[in-house]
C-alpha cells in the first residue's frame, strides 16, 4: 500500500519534473501524459547519454537533451531506474556483509551491534531518497519545504540495514539548514529514516562553496572526529569526488539533473 | 575496405574472448554462434550489470557474469558500443575544441599548430586501441606479440585529430617493454597510430605495482617534464584515480574485462 503510493508519488515527480524542462525547451509538443511513449529511434542515442552522464563523462549539464525526455522518463518510471537501484544496493549491502571488524584505536567508544571495535560511518545524501529535490528550482524548494518527498524504497532498505548493521549513518546534504532544516528532518522521519546518526545540512558558512569543498570539508571533520568512512553514496559526481572520500564510493543513478 | 575488415577482426575477437569466459562456466551449453541470440529475459539485468560497472560500482569482476555473455557480444558487435565510443569521442573533441590557448611558461618550446603557448598532452591507454588485450591471459600476450590488433575507428579517429590540433599525445600502457615493446609499436603504426610523442610502457622498475601506481608515477613525470595532462581517456578506471590525472578524464566503455 505505502510501496504503491510512494511509487505513484514517483512517478507524478518525474512526469512534473520532466513537464518544468521541456517547457524549457522550445519547439517541442506540450509535455503531456498523451504523448510520452518512448520514441524508438531516439533510444540508442539516449541510451549512450544515460551511459555518459553515469560515467562522468557528461558533466555540466543543465537539461536532460530535449530528445531524450520521453527516454528517460520511461527509464525513471518505466522499471529500468528501480532496477539499477536496486543492483547497485545490492553491491554496497554486498561490500558491507564483506567489512572484517578491526581493532586499531579508532574511537572504541564506537562498539556496534556488528561487534566492530572500530566506528564505521556510512554517509549518504539526503537527496538521494527522493526524487524531488532538482538543483535550484524555486519551486521544488517550497516543495521541499512541504516535507513531502517520498523515499526511494531501495535506499530507505539500504538505510535501515546499514543502522540495524551498527553502522553510524550520517546524512550529508547540500540543502541550506535554516531555510529547509527541520523540513528535512520531519520529511525524513515521515518516510521512515530513522536512526541515522546525524544530518548535516549547509550552514551558512558554506553558502557559495562548490558541492565538491563542501563535502570534502565535512568528511575531514568527521574523519578529525575519529570516524572511518567505510562507504560513501551519492547520486552527483560531486559527492564523490575531493578529499576524504571513504574506503568505497557507489554512485546511484540520476539521469534528471546535474549538481555541479 | 579498412574499417568493414577492422569491423569482422573486431567482431571476431568478442567472439574469441567470450568463448574463452564461457569455457570457465559450468554447466553453459557451448558457446557457438547458433545460440549467441540475447536473451530478452536477461537483458535489463545486464544492462543494470553493464551501467554498474561504468559508474565504478562493480569492481575486481574478473568475468562477464555468465548470464550477461550473449548481452555482451550483442552490445560489443551489435552497434551500441560503437554508439557509445562516438558518442564519448565527441565529448572529448568538443572539450578540447574548448581548451584556450594560455602562455603561463609551460614549456615555450612546445609550440603548437593551435598556436598554444603552452605544451599540452593528450594521454591515450594504448589498450584502448584494440579489442584484443584482456588482462593476463597468456594465449593474448601470444596475440600481442603478433602485433595484430585492430585499431578501434573511433580511437584511431580521435586520435589523429589529436595530433593534427597540436597536441602531444602520450601513449601509456600497462604491457612490458621489455616483451612487447616492438610488436606494441609495430602493431600502432600498422594501424596508422602515427604521430604520438611518446610510447611509455612497463618497465622493469615497475614491475608488479598497481596500475594506479604506476600510471600515477608516469603522470607525475610529465607534468615534471612541463607537460600540462589537458586530458586523461582510458577504458578502466585505474586509469582515471590516483595522482596528477589531468584537467579531465574520460571513460571509455569496457564490459569485457576489469584492471585492477
Amino acid at each position: 500500500m505505502f510501496s504503491t503510493m510512494a511509487q505513484r508519488l514517483q512517478e507524478l515527480m518525474v512526469l512534473f519534473f520532466l513537464a518544468i524542462f521541456s517547457k524549457a525547451v522550445a519547439g517541442l509538443k506540450p509535455y503531456t501524459r498523451a504523448n510520452l511513449m518512448p520514441d524508438a529511434a531516439n533510444n540508442n542515442y539516449c541510451l549512450s547519454w544515460r551511459l555518459a552522464v553515469e560515467a562522468n563523462n557528461v558533466r555540466g549539464w543543465r537539461t536532460v537533451p530535449a530528445q531524450c525526455l520521453r527516454y528517460i522518463e520511461a527509464y525513471m518510471i518505466g522499471g529500468q531506474y528501480d532496477r539499477d537501484l536496486e543492483f547497485i544496493t545490492q553491491q554496497i549491502w554486498s561490500y558491507v556483509s564483506g567489512i572484517v571488524p578491526s581493532s586499531d584505536g579508532w574511537m572504541p567508544g564506537f562498539l556496534t551491534l556488528m561487534t566492530l571495535a572500530s566506528p564505521m560511518s556510512f554517509t549518504i545524501r539526503e537527496r538521494d531518497m527522493g526524487t524531488c529535490d532538482p538543483y535550484d528550482p524555486a519551486g521544488f524548494k517550497a516543495w521541499a519545504l512541504m516535507g513531502g518527498c517520498p523515499a526511494i524504497p531501495a535506499v530507505l532498505r539500504l538505510f535501515l540495514d546499514l543502522v540495524e548493521g551498527g553502522f553510524k549513518v550520517f546524512l550529508v546534504t547540500g540543502r541550506d539548514q535554516e531555510s529547509l532544516g527541520q523540513a528535512t528532518a520531519d520529511n525524513l522521519h515521515n518516510q521512515g529514516f530513522i536512526g541515522y546518526e546525524r544530518l548535516i545540512l549547509r550552514t551558512a558558512s558554506y553558502k557559495g562553496q562548490s558541492a565538491v569543498k563542501y563535502k570534502s570539508d565535512i568528511r575531514k571533520q568527521l574523519v578529525e572526529e575519529g570516524y572511518r568512512i567505510w562507504g560513501n553514496v551519492g547520486d552527483q559526481w560531486s559527492d564523490l569526488q575531493g578529499e576524504f572520500l571513504g574506503n568505497r564510493t557507489f554512485k546511484l543513478p540520476n539521469p534528471m539533473y546535474f549538481v555541479p
